[in-house]
């Protein structure tokens, strides 16, 4: 039968991203494409401690119903963890959320309709763009620079759009560029909110996988009058597949967020919360941190240098200074350089247009992951990218 | 600051019944209001052991990310079963969710919005009853009969409802009253909404908890057009804290949710679904649905035999067939029985009001549940609650 769906759900396509995925893990197939952890990331065998604890000492407690706010302990920890670094002030809560992708859908649930205006990075992760346009707001996305939005344009969005209710960035190593945000603009960004009214959502999954230096501090971290919504998450540091993450706001917002998510999936599964906490405090997370800020650090190093040598100079890209994406640049007459990667040299990367809110004519942008290919994989493959480059030069 | 909310977001408040729980689990209460597994329910060893062996042989793949629709042997597990029980045709498919919480929000608001109208049975499962109105989508409650919702009512709706696109209905031991719908009312609701066109959504948590005998047949075993959505869940029957439930539905429907999904928690703890894979495989599953019918069957007899000592005949009460919950109704004058069995008996039942739509005038019912407190709350629990009566009764 004819299903009618309501047209925010009608126009919401599935995640390229994630269908991209699926062909990537095709054998053969060198996956760029990916947003993954390096399978050499998980501690594995601290998980499997953890748990077999958890569950020989607190079954009940594992599988049993929990409170739409998460666990109590882990919430704590956060907290605590949180005020440490002035992400949290006196009237900031914490609500446990399934992977920070839920801070976006109940955030904007939460605060946008039809009629509003959702702000975004343009390119940014499409899986909160989604999120956002299934309110039913309109989603606009400004364009970016070297060290974060361009903040002309996007006072002339502010000045142009209708009811704009949120700002969405990813500060630190976005996805998909890989930008930083600079301290400058983190305070500007956090003024014009004063200025125009309108609430930022900070998403920082990458934040803690720096290369070097820490990143600047967080816009969270200039909230005096709760105007920040800053989503954190255990996918980056621990594990995706487990689906934690949180969210620090005030506590009225996360009060609001918290009756939504009861709506959605009644508490984030309480077994993974509890290994989330024992790892947070009974292992040496710090070294943890450590550890994969030299691993990444050493495969984005081996994927630029080796891109530099293949794709450069005609493919231009960022230099990420942490996180697992960079952002590459075709010169006039690659259009299809991304699609034939795939077909012919069995190379996945992601085409921009996946991270566009409204498609880029023409769209000449991809992002590479370096945190999934293993190093052969990331030699082989800009190998491939370089012949295949030079094959279209030569046909031009 | 002042936030300024969505109408639907602003309209919901946090469910009555979670801010209970959290009452009834204080030292010394007796909780017949929760709706949790009985301790002894949880198959704790096994699943150390299905974890240990998960975390041992795939630790990588229990803890990367993974596809929205769910974790394939799972789904091709439950498809095969639902087949063998004619639940699913050759157009359905499955797809995993975080518990059937989510189902409920991820088909209302694919399929219903402002403007439209979701019927649900009266009284009904809270949880739903929010999810469905924070689409926007003007929600009715139908009266339930002692075999079902009371057809004329519903029809009565029917014709005066405008954009009728939804009717939620639980029709195995229905949570809050234990009502079974008989299988004539099943037909009869399938033939109306081909009638007045309009899907059937048909929850089914609590049907494998059957005491006597099977319950008939669903109603998505009668669908023949893809116009019921069947949602499962492993929470009664392995854990609730997992978070694992799944939606049978036509594809077109599966691919819209799926794409949904991918904006609240991009997929679902990917561990609690090997965890919920193994558990139906390798282990006698069958023994375990043994188990806990006995063990709840075992539970409802106690308690409804004291409720019968205690509280007959002037409180009268509901005498399900199977699942957790039984429904009790208050005679004239004992409007605040609830609220003073709370305060003055420590003994925690839930409000009928929990479960309306809109208020009922003047409120007379409550929930009891009896697979929450042990056998000696329970009779201990019953007494409080005669003893309550009697002082009422004085008092008039």
């Amino acid at each position: 039968m004819d299903y009618r769906f309501t047209p925010e759900a009608e126009a919401l396509k599935p995640s390229a991203i994630r269908e991209i995925l699926k062909l990537s893990f095709a054998p053969g197939v060198i996956p760029f494409s990916a947003g993954n952890p390096a399978p050499e990331a998980f501690p594995a065998e601290a998980v499997a401690g953890i748990t077999a604890q958890i569950l020989e000492k607190t079954p009940i407690a594992a599988l049993q119903y929990s409170v739409t706010e998460g666990f109590e302990p882990l919430r704590e920890e956060l907290l605590v963890r949180a005020k440490a670094k002035a992400l949290a002030n006196e009237r900031d809560r914490i609500l446990i959320t399934a992977g920070a992708q839920q801070v976006m859908s109940l955030a904007s649930a939460a605060l946008a309709g039809r009629g509003d205006t959702i702000l975004c990075e343009n390119p940014s992760f499409v899986g909160a763009i989604n999120a956002f346009k299934l309110t039913g707001a309109r989603v606009v996305g400004v364009d970016m620079e070297e060290d974060g939005l361009n903040l002309n344009k996007l006072e002339d969005a502010l000045r142009r759009e209708e009811n704009v209710k949120l700002l969405y960035v990813i500060p630190n190593f976005q996805n998909p560029t890989g930008i930083t945000t600079s301290e400058e603009k983190r305070r500007a960004l956090y003024r014009l909110a004063r200025q125009y009214d309108f609430l930022i959502i900070e998403d920082d999954p990458y934040g803690e996988l720096y290369f070097q230096g820490a990143p600047p501090c967080p816009i969270k971290s200039l909230d005096t009058d709760g105007r920040v919504i800053y989503a954190g998450s255990f996918s980056k540091v621990l594990s995706p597949g487990l689906r934690v993450g949180w969210c620090i706001a005030d506590e009225a917002l996360i009060a609001k967020f918290t009756a939504l998510k009861q709506t959605q999936d009644v508490h984030t599964n309480i077994m993974a919360q509890m290994i989330a906490h024992r790892f947070l405090t009974a292992y040496p997370f710090e070294e943890h941190l450590t550890f994969l800020r030299k691993l990444y650090a050493r495969k984005a190093a081996l994927c630029l240098g080796e891109a530099e040598r293949h794709l450069a100079p005609e493919i231009t890209f960022t230099r990420p200074a942490g996180g697992l994406f960079a952002w590459c640049a075709l010169p006039e007459g690659y259009d299809d350089f991304p699609l034939r990667a795939l077909r012919e040299k069995q190379v996945a990367v992601v085409p921009g247009g996946a991270f566009r809110v409204q498609p880029a004519e023409p769209e000449r942008c991809f992002r590479i992951n370096f945190s999934t290919p293993t190093d052969e994989q990331i030699v082989r493959g800009m190998e491939r990218l370089g012949e295949l480059k030079r094959v279209m030069a030569r046909g031009r």
